[in-house]
């Protein structure tokens, strides 16, 4: 035990990104290279706005347990970011914009009807964990987004390079990310090394960072099962020609 | 069962604010009539002040369940009011211009030490309503605020009238919550109305109203009990001379 930061933990954290961040599962590799077929664009669409409506009610989460005002108003603008602002219309508006761009009706999607039931398990755990976990971990297991802006920048020039569907307005919400995304993992990087002053509470930084990569890897596993190979579609999730715009 | 709202619920929500509001209570009466002595008022002040922190943390939890990013974009300006934006300083920061203004250290007052476990009680049960109740009861709890203008403005007159520590800076707390209630509860009380659209549903508002006018009265009966007549003081709270501005 000692009050100082584990010297190693950014370097600790940063491996984790490199071993397993979701930009390395073979569903992005395929979106990103312009081989995914309209459909299984639709699919990840419909089942990765689950994931964005269900992060504003996990920074709730996490701000109705903290306790300093100060880190609550540091934390507020990512709800901000994502449900919008009198000026902004917010990072899910942007996305229903990228579900119309590829001919999805908007309400079906904010519907999550369609939704993978692994996809909604995944999900509300991370919202679970943030609820009832440690500040620390809830903290820490947001570090992902230290790896965010590396597949988002590759993410809009591969969509731009090889779909049609790509152009500045469906990929706004991505170029909105790049620099939302550096201001909150800024925050709360130094927050997580100033906190994990014990080897054991690095250990948990750590381990919350590993759950989280869990989670976003998760998602892709059950996108990549049901619409790519084989493609096996669960009952009641989301199939070609569903939900279509009229 | 039928889907429009019970026609009597807004005024059964405002009887139950005629009979049961803490505008009622003895202590309010010491108070704004100029008959607490300074500890008293310190007391109030210290006690309320753990009212106050943790009402952005009740509407965080609230905003955690709420699927809807338009519910949550309306509610979020309540979080705003309390712990402030880059233009505003927001009410906890006033509550603690009030608590220098009667002598007390601000630090000691956020430290929450010397709070009234009965206070520490009933507010988290009111945290906990919210996160664990249906969101109708959630509103409904809120509705509070639908009498707070009239005690807002007593209070802020006999303040004025009676005790040398108030002036502009000391009350601006009650001031700002007169503009910062009506617009909550405007939009709380017609919530409540469209969505308790059965008798059973205008039970539940209800029953919730009363409860949280239980949470507002148990306070001060807790702090009456300690600090007014007979004083009995629990241990660990606030002592007459602790915490005083250096």
């Amino acid at each position: 035990m000692n009050d100082q930061p584990a010297p190693d933990l950014e370097a600790r954290l940063r491996q984790i990104g490199a071993e397993r961040y979701h930009d390395k599962h073979p569903f992005h590799r395929l979106l990103h290279s312009g081989g995914c077929t309209p459909d299984q664009v639709r699919a990840w669409v419909i089942n990765r706005y689950y994931y964005q409506s269900r992060i504003p009610m996990k920074d709730a989460a996490f701000m109705s347990r903290v306790e300093d005002p100060a880190l609550r108003r540091a934390w507020r603008s990512r709800i901000e970011d994502h449900d919008g602002t009198a000026e902004q219309e917010g990072g899910i508006r942007r996305w229903l914009r990228l579900a119309r761009g590829v001919g999805l009706d908007p309400d079906y999607v904010a519907s999550t009807q369609g939704v993978l039931p692994a996809t909604r398990f995944a999900v509300d755990a991370y919202v679970r964990y943030v609820r009832d976990q440690p500040l620390l971990q809830a903290v820490a297991a947001s570090l992902t987004e230290l790896f965010a802006p590396a597949i988002h920048e590759e993410r809009i020039a591969g969509l731009l390079r090889h779909y049609d569907f790509a152009n500045a307005d469906t990929v706004s919400y991505f170029r909105h990310r790049l620099t939302e995304a550096p201001k909150d993992v800024a925050f709360g990087l130094s927050w997580v090394l100033e906190h994990a002053t014990t080897p054991e509470r690095a250990d948990m930084a750590v381990a919350a960072l590993v759950f989280k990569m869990d989670v976003l890897w998760a998602q892709l596993d059950a996108l990549y099962a049901a619409y790519v190979t084989p493609a096996l579609i669960p009952p009641g999730a989301w199939r070609p020609g569903e939900g279509m715009a009229r």
